[in-house]
Parts: C-alpha cells; structure tokens; sequence
C-alpha cells in the first residue's frame, strides 16, 4: 500500500523510520510527502523539491492509496487538515490522521464523506499517543455503548501543578513543560484547557455520537490555581488534576466539562504524572474500563499511525 | 452460531443473560449445556435433565460450532478445563474460556492443537474480568512484541491489605472478601500468590511464548504481612500491593515472580483497590501501556466471553 504524507515534523519521521524498520512486515511504501517548510518529495527517498502548488496536486502525483496527515494544527477550526483529509476521501483515498482538530469540528461529516466514498478514516494517534483507545472500542468492545468518559490528558498542566507541589512557580512549570518539548511558546492552548476540550470533543464525537465542538466543552483551565492551592490539597492526601469529562444525562444530552479537579492521591486519574495518560472509558455492557499510556514518546504516535494502516488493510 | 456450554455457575447465567438480551444484535444461541450439579440440557431453553455421560456424548449431541468452557477450575493442573477444550477442538469446534488454567499449564499446545483443527480459541475473560487484554494485543497491536508486564490482579490480598491498613485484621480482610464472594473458604489460593502465579503464566504464555507453568514463577504471598508492615508503609506514602511481574532477560529467558512489593501510593499499580485491576504491558514498539478495569462484575466477565465470540466470528 502507498502512504502519502502531509507534515515532516518529528511525528512524521519516526513514522517514516518505523515503516522502513519494519518494511518485512508491514508491506507500506512512502509514496510522497508534502510540507509547507521543505517543499514536496515524490517516491519513497523523500527527496524534497520545489512545493506542489497545491495539496490537490500532491495527492494527484503521489499516486497513492493512504494519506497520512501529519500538518501542523490550528485548534480553532480543524484546518487545515481537514481540508487535507477531504481532498484525500474525495479522490479515494484512504487517510489516517495524528490531528485531533478534525475529529472536535468535524467527525460526523468526516465518517460520512468517508462511507460515501467508500474509504476507510482512522485517529488512533489523535488522543493518548497512539495507545489503543478508538481501535479498542471498534475491534474489542463489539456492542459496547460509551456512556461517558474521564481523562487526564495534558501533559503540560500535569508538569505545572507537579512543579507547584514542588515549591516551585507557576512559570518554572511552564518552562519545564517548554524545555521538555511539550508545551507551547504561548501556552495558553494547554494552561486554558483548550487542548483538553478539544480532546474532549475528539473523543465524544467519535465514541458516543456527540456532535459538539470544542467551543461547546464546559471549560476551566488552571490559571486560577495558585502553588498555595496544590499545596493545600496535597496536605488533604489530594492532588489538582485538569480533567475532562463527559457524561451522558438522563435526558439523553451529553455533559461535557474540562476543569481542575481535588482528587484522592489514589484516584487512577491522579497517578498519572507528566506525559502519562489516562483514560477511563464508562460503558453499559462493560462497567468502567480504561487505557493507560506511560510516557509515551513520539515513536509511540508514530505506531499508532502504523497500527491505523494495518487496521485498514484488515477491511479490504 | 450454536454456542454449547460447559458449566452453569454465576459467570456462565450472566452469559446466557447477556446473549438473550443481545440476541438482536449478535446471532448466538445456546445448543445445550452440561454441568456436574444441575445435569445436562439440550437446547435454548435449557431444561436440566440427566447428566450425559461424559462431555464427549454432551458435545456429539449439542451439536454446536463453539464451546463456551466455563466448568469450575482445579489450578494446580488446568483441569476439567484443558480436558473439555481438548475435546472441543477433536470434534471441530472453536473454543472460549473464563478458565486462565487451560492458558498457564497448556497454552503453546492448546494453540497448536486448535491450528492443527483449523478452529479458534478465545480467552479473554480469564484475566481482568474480560477488559481487552488479549484481543487488545491481537487485534490493536499488531507486530507489537510485549517485553514483560506488571499487574495487580488479585482481589483477595487487596481486600486483605487495605483492611490492614485501616486498623483490622488479616482474618477480618479474609472474611470481607469472602462475604463479598471473592476468596474461597480456604483464602490460601489467593494469599499464598497461587491465584497471581496462574494469571502471570497465563499471560506470560499467550503474550510472550514464555511456555512456562504457575509452579515456576518465583513465589510469595501475602501471609508474612503484618498490619504493622503495612502501617508502616502507608506511614512513608506507599502501599503493599502483590504484583505479577515478568520480564525478559537480556540473555532471552523470562523473569516472572508474584511478590508483595512496597509502592509509592501515586504507583499506578497501587491505585487499583478491591476488585479493580491494572495491567501494564511493556513493549518495543509502544513502550509501556495498559489496561484498567474499575470494580468488574461477573457481567463483566460474561462479555469478555460474548467478545470473544464475536471476534471469532470475524476470522471465519
């Protein structure tokens, strides 16, 4: 199978790297690659030349039957891979993508674009890494209703509220999070719970039918926390942890909600430190169940990309 | 598919539950079922009447395409489990099971007997009450080599440890797990770590190719703990928990050893309480990554074995 590419950030070479480590067995071939930083490559070299003028036109050249979309995101709005992904199902491509921006604004319409074509569309890497969370659902949990679900699911946040238990700053968390290569220069994203909204929404829309976007999440971030409070609640045997949350209501509408949350230190979602995540995943036929990732690194997102091509190949 | 049944205790009735109340979605129905206590029946309705007299004559006559093996287990030796299963797959029938025995003493030639048959065999629910483990790696992992793990599995010395650590007794843990029908009259099977033995071969052998049996794993339990020990530990913020851990070493063989083991309370294995479960899998290609399952209940169990029938449907 042909794999296009859109994005050469770090994701996209350890993917790359992956793919040629395990080319015996994993029959996937580089077919292209698209960037806006080092122009465009056709062929599996990844030789970069002068750019396509247009995503259209890679995809037309590349000849390929897979895109995987790896560019950089604008949270706000899913673009531009959404665009991406559309120009991809409309010529009949299958895509996998490690944007989650696509999944909070636009799922729905995705998954129908997707059927109508005839292709297959898969985000493993778009929340917790890679680690199996939207590939369980489908292929181990068959029958199974989400009713609902908490995570802890940013890393930076988790990096500042540990700095604070510390006695260190607000600011010392925040370039820790930076040094680390996680957080943002501006790391409003992360500090005002977008990045958790938007995750949020990723994982409603997909795994319970939500139909919301981020905009639509009840959202707190951690500004309001002072080192006093994380603090106060580690004396108290608790710990400040940003959550998201949805939960179905009895009405059948859905509650979503990002915000700062005392937990027991026991609680499974404080014991996940730094870019550890966890996400607990409540069902009817399976009570609550859950997927657990220890510092995942970037080869880890890059598995995940692998993991949704060979997924694919299983329903041709 | 004709699903016949070997067993009729708490696990196998939330079964046959579960597949009624499923029966629109997913096309199972009981041939019959045979049991040491209520007799045999032939049939969906499954009206008890004389025992026949042997599983053979039970599985000539119900004439079914799958066995569900849920008949009580004797650890020391996998059987009746490994027996029945046997017989499953001379007479062309694929195969689940609730039983982790079959997996700990027999697996490597379990496995090479059902391909030998050309049948499927599906075990889902022997550990962590049918969360995706199993099925997690096969079908969301793949060419994913699992390095070694650590699980806490065991409810009983949980139950134990945390009544220790709250001012009561070993003996009143005991009797709280077992008037929540967790331990057994005689707790030893638990306490002594046999319980955490079989669940670590069992998984050692289905995700590692460790051929090993419970008697090789490295042994202790929890009967040298005293409510002081565990005092002391919650005193120094961490906690007593047994763990089922396997590695493998750098010369190619498997360390496994089950052994209470004094973990900083933020330990993800040290979360899990009562009958939650944690099992972090350590890998190449996606670092460590887990599974949690918060308070299983015997429907639980029953879907891992629906799970599991569904996904054999889906090789067929």
């Amino acid at each position: 199978m042909r794999v296009a590419l859109i994005g050469y950030g770090s994701v996209a070479r350890a993917f790359v790297r992956l793919l040629d480590e395990q080319k015996k067995r994993f029959p996937f071939r580089i077919a292209g690659a698209h960037t806006l930083r080092h122009g465009t490559a056709y062929g599996p070299e990844l030789a970069f030349g002068p750019a396509a003028a247009n995503v259209a036109e890679f995809l037309d050249k590349a000849q390929a039957e897979v895109l995987v979309e790896l560019s950089s995101l604008a949270p706000e709005t899913g673009e531009p891979a959404l665009t991406h992904i559309r120009e991809a199902f409309a010529r009949g491509l299958h895509v996998v993508t490690a944007n989650k921006g696509p999944l909070a604004h636009a799922f729905a319409a995705l998954r129908a674009e997707a059927a109508a074509r005839g292709v297959e569309f898969r985000y493993e890497s778009t929340v917790m890494d890679g680690s199996p969370v939207y590939n369980m659902v489908r292929n181990c949990l068959p029958g199974v209703r989400v009713l609902g679900f908490s995570g802890a699911l940013n890393s930076t946040t988790k990096i500042i509220l540990r700095a604070m238990g510390n006695g260190r700053t607000f600011a010392d968390g925040v370039a820790e999070a930076q040094s680390m290569g996680i957080a943002e220069t501006d790391p409003s994203y992360d500090v005002d719970g977008w990045d958790s909204a938007v995750k949020a929404a990723a994982l409603a829309n997909v795994l319970m039918d939500a139909n919301v976007r981020p905009q639509e999440v009840e959202r707190e971030g951690i500004r309001a926390i002072s080192a006093e409070d994380v603090r106060a609640a580690g004396d108290a045997g608790e710990q400040i942890v940003l959550t998201s949350r949805a939960e179905t209501l009895p009405g059948g509408g859905i509650r979503m909600r990002v915000r700062p949350e005392r937990l027991p230190i026991g609680d499974p979602l404080a014991t996940v430190q730094g870019t550890s995540n966890l996400l607990l995943l409540h069902t009817d036929l399976m009570g609550t169940l859950g997927t657990i990732s220890i510092e995942p690194r970037v080869e880890q997102t890059a598995y995940g990309l692998l993991s949704d091509l060979v997924d694919i190949t299983r329903t041709l």
